[in-house]
């Protein structure tokens, strides 16, 4: 069976539907604008590629000045080492003996791995697998209002920045937070508060990592970060323009669907159902924007179908045969479910990247 | 990079999570106890292969008893073709010049093939699609309460039925619904006052497809339907078990995860996010049950991070580095964004097949 892969040139209107396709100059001046801020301010950016999966493009945010990449699983910074990435940090507790032992194999290959550890069980499981021939760098993951994962206190995270100096295998690089929007204080304080308490113990704190594309161009308002990582910028979604974190020009992914039934006058299908755009609903009571039909609204997906209620429409209504764009509500789940992903220039396909890392949860 | 696909024999709490597996001996029950229902009512079934995917198990759909499989996509259906399945129905609208051309070559390779059509536009395509030489055989999809596609009377079900027999390389097979769950009433109605509609101008209409787990034994209230059409009920899921149509013993499917993080007492992080549960929550307010431990539940999803709250937990909670078993909201999701599924019976891994048809909503 041959996929319907478009080749460079092909117009976008001839394309299979449904197919998420990537605007080269929105994307180049998405990754340029986000660099240059954080150049601006004196921090190092980290992107993470968990947004696209896609080594050609990582490879233009390291160009764009980017120090290294940002993963999320063992798996999936084992796809960016393979293409040739020297600079990886994993933010995640790495539990268990399958996935240490990977782990060690990935540190002895690239130039420079680091992971996080909010546990004394993770630190514990890293100082039995590494050893002071080939240390592996840890950070301390601290929990600064987000309510995911790390240490609720800098006195907790002062133990465990302990627990790491003392095992020969480990280094202790820093800390790091993944903040709730509108968190820069909270990060601030805490970033303060432990650095303090980390001198008291005269250990140094070198890299202090925060992150997230919806507070982004916050990053300068928490002066003691070094550093700063964030996926979602690159391509933006519905969900960033909700938040005014970008304007409809910046919207770099869209996807193609076609109408596909129009049963009554209020009621058009698109073939884009929730394994082309994801169930993700990011606090929308819908899923997805419909561009170019005010009012329309994509109301319910179901595997294979988006039903969309064009009863509030107030102007030009899709008809049986259309090829309509979505502006999908979460862009990063939409990458992972491609095996490819089709690039254009002014409605001209570019290139066709695969998508390398789909799928890596391990 | 070698992906962590385990060989038989391996224990299940040896397997790199998140990962779905699927126990055999359920497998087995939930085909036979579906395929016996069906054969006491006298009606044929048509697997709906979007559950899984995987040749091997339509398989033994088909040796079971079942008279052929359904798919939504065409490349769904390549897929099966290029496996050997000779009768496929495509529950679908196919439209544009390069979809009907890949539904042609599908049609001229395989034994019997039928699409539906819902619409004047649609069947116009697929007329001026086929000839005489290889006909098509095409089915009306009906609309009988379930609001997704489908014609909205009897009427508009007898013209597009005119259509096709006029059309000399379509041949009309019959009739075909989606209901709504408990919809089997307006389902037998419909069904019965389009074939008197049919009969007035001698038109056979030999198939009458029906369809659905959530109301799979209540297949025989509706009398009329010669055929009917089911996926979930393969693996069942936890929207199936709260409607009451499977038990806690017959839910083949589970996603094993790992406890990464417990930041505080009443909160754990699964290493299942997003993009290995799904956010689909079919009515939940929560994304999966967590077997064994009453009481939590897991309230929100990242991409890679499932927080569960331990507030509510009644008995034993989760440690940092367990591994857990997770019954998903909806495991048709769940299957496609994995490229192997795991096999296992009594908790010892079988086999491990790739989901072919991944990916596969062209």
């Amino acid at each position: 069976m041959s996929y319907p892969w478009p080749d460079a040139g092909t117009a976008l209107n001839a394309i299979s539907t449904p197919m998420p396709v990537i605007d080269e100059d929105r994307l180049a001046a998405n990754i340029l604008r986000a660099q240059s801020y954080l150049d601006a301010h004196g921090k190092t950016f980290r992107p993470h590629i968990k947004t696209h999966k896609i080594p050609a493009i990582a490879k233009q945010q390291l160009q764009a000045g980017a120090i290294g990449i940002n993963c999320q699983k063992v798996s999936e910074a084992e796809v960016f080492a393979d293409a040739g990435f020297e600079d990886i940090l994993i933010t995640y507790n790495i539990l268990g003996a399958a996935k240490l032992s990977r782990l060690k194999a990935l540190n002895a290959r690239i130039g420079r791995l680091s992971v996080v550890a909010d546990s004394a069980v993770t630190i514990a499981g890293l100082a039995d697998t590494f050893d002071a021939a080939r240390p592996l760098a840890v950070l301390v993951e601290c929990d600064t209002g987000g309510k995911r994962c790390g240490v609720q206190t800098p006195e907790a995270a002062l133990a465990l920045a302990e627990q790491i100096v003392s095992a020969s295998g480990l280094i202790f690089r820093g800390i790091l937070t993944y903040p709730a929007p509108g968190g820069a204080e909270m990060v601030e304080k805490f970033i303060r508060e432990t650095m303090a308490l980390l001198a008291t113990k005269g250990i140094d704190c070198p890299v202090r990592s925060s992150g997230g594309s919806p507070d982004f161009y916050s990053a300068h308002l928490v002066a003691s970060a070094t550093e700063h990582r964030a996926g979602t910028y690159i391509y933006n979604d519905r969900s960033m323009l909700r938040a005014g974190h970008c304007s409809a020009g910046d919207l770099a992914m869209h996807v193609l669907a076609t109408v596909v039934s129009k049963p009554t006058a209020d009621r058009a299908v698109l073939d884009s159902g929730s394994k082309a755009l994801t169930s993700d609903l990011l606090g929308f009571n819908d899923y997805g924007l419909l561009e170019g039909y005010e009012g329309a609204k994509i109301i319910s997906l179901s595997e294979e179908h988006a039903v969309v209620d064009l009863s509030g429409c107030t102007g030009a209504r899709p008809e049986i045969g259309d090829v309509v764009q979505v502006v999908p509500n979460h862009t990063c789940v939409v990458s992972n479910l491609f095996d490819r992903m089709v690039f254009h220039r002014n409605g001209v396909v570019t290139r066709v990247e695969q998508v390398a890392a789909r799928g890596t949860v391990w």
